[in-house]
C-alpha cells in the first residue's frame, strides 16, 4: 500500500457532521445510551443515501440483536424523537425515510431551558 | 422564542465531524457499543477544546458510571486504539490530552483488508 | 514518510463544516464571490479558536491584498450579514469575534421565499 | 413560519465538511482564489450526489460565466489537483465523477515540507 492509499481510502469514505447539542443532552432528553448510538448510526446511513435502514443493516454494525434495535427503534418513536417521513418522488414513488427532526427540535427547546434560569438557580444552589 | 432564536442556538453549538469508517467498522476491531459511543463523547469533547475530559465529564453526558467509563477507557488504551499524547505548549507547560490517531489507522487498515479479496470472495461464495 | 504520517497529518488538521445553504444560495444575496471565500475563510479561522482574524492573517491565505480584503469585510457588514459581537467573559474580559449568524438567517429566509412559489412565479415571467 | 420551520430547513440542507488544509494552504499550491472556490462549490455538489456539474450547474451559484468556469476547471485539471475518474457500476453503467483526490494529496504534501526543516529553520532564527 502506497502512503497515498491509506489518506484516499480515509477521504473517500466520507463524514457525518452531528451537532454538539446531541452530544451534550441526548441524556436529559431521557435518550439511552445505546439509543443514542442507534440516532448515530440512522443518522450515518442517511448520509449514505439509505434513509431507512432495517434492523438487519443496524445490527451488522452494533453488537445488539435484531430484536433490541427494533425495541430501540420503538423506543425512539414512542417517545417522540423519530418519525417515519413520507414523501412521493417527481415520478410518483412513494419513498419512507427516518426523519430525526423531531430529536433536533427537542434538544434546543432543552439548551432554551437549561440556559434560562434554571442552570443558574442550580448553580447558586450549589454555591450557596 | 423567536424563530432565529432557535436557529442561532442550534448553530452556536457547532458540529463534529465523524469518518463514515467509524460508523461501518468499529464492530469489525472488536470494539463495543458503549465504548464506541465513548470514543464518540471524547471526540465532542475534543471538539470543543477539552482534550482530556475526566470520568466523570463523561458520565455528566452519559449512563454509565465513573467506574464503568474508566473501564471503558482502559479496554481502548490497552487494545491500543486511544493513547494520551504529551505535547510542550510554547511556554513550556506540558499538555496531555487523549488521542485517537491508532484507532483511525486501525479503521483504514480493516477497510484495506475488507476490500482486497477476501469481500470479493465472500461474495462469489454468496452466489455460486 | 510513512502511510500512517499522511493520514495522521490531514486528521490533525480538522474540518470546517459548511451549509450546503450557502453554497447554493449565497449569489442570490448579492454576495460576491470573493467575498463568498471571505466568509470561508473566517469560518475556518473561529473553527480554530481565531474569532477576529485581521486583514493580514486573511491576505496570507488569499490572493486579495489587505486592502481588498478591508474592503470586502466592509461590504459584508454593510448588508448586515457579519458583525462583531462582544462578549464579557467569566474574568471580566472582552471578547470580540466575528458573528455570521445575520448571514446564516438571510440564507434560510432565502430559501423559504423561495420554495413558496415565488420563485416559480419568477421563471414564468422570465419564460412567457 | 412556525419557530420549527426555520430550524428545519437549516438542518435539511445538510452540510459540506472541508478540510482546514484547504483554507490555509489552496494558496501556497498556486491556486487562485476563484478556482479555490470553484473547487469548494465541487465538493458540495459532489455531497449531493452531483459528481460531475456542468459549467452552467456551477454558474448558476458564482458570479462567474460559463466561459470563465470552462477555464478554471481545465486550470485545475492541468495543474494535476482535478481528474476525471470513471467508475463502472454494478450494471456495467459508466459513472464520471470529478476527484479531488490529487489535490488532498498535494496539500499534505505542503504541509509536510512546511513543518519539517523550513518552520524548524524559522523557530531557530528566532531563538538565536
Amino acid at each position: 500500500m502506497t502512503s497515498q492509499d491509506r489518506l484516499r481510502i480515509w477521504i473517500e469514505q466520507g463524514n457525518v457532521s452531528i451537532s454538539q447539542l446531541f452530544f451534550s443532552s441526548y441524556k436529559q432528553l431521557g435518550i439511552r445510551d445505546l439509543d443514542a448510538l442507534l440516532v448515530l448510526q440512522l443518522m450515518s446511513f442517511a448520509e449514505n443515501g439509505q434513509g431507512l435502514p432495517g434492523p438487519s443493516d443496524l445490527s451488522a454494525r452494533m453488537s445488539l440483536s435484531d430484536e433490541e434495535i427494533g425495541n430501540g427503534l420503538q423506543r425512539l418513536m414512542q417517545s417522540g424523537f423519530l418519525t417515519i417521513e413520507r414523501t412521493m418522488d417527481e415520478n410518483g414513488v412513494l419513498n419512507e425515510n427516518y426523519s430525526l427532526q423531531p430529536l433536533w427540535t427537542r434538544l434546543v427547546d432543552a439548551q432554551v431551558l437549561g440556559c434560562s434560569g434554571k442552570e443558574e438557580e442550580n448553580r447558586q444552589a450549589e454555591e450557596g
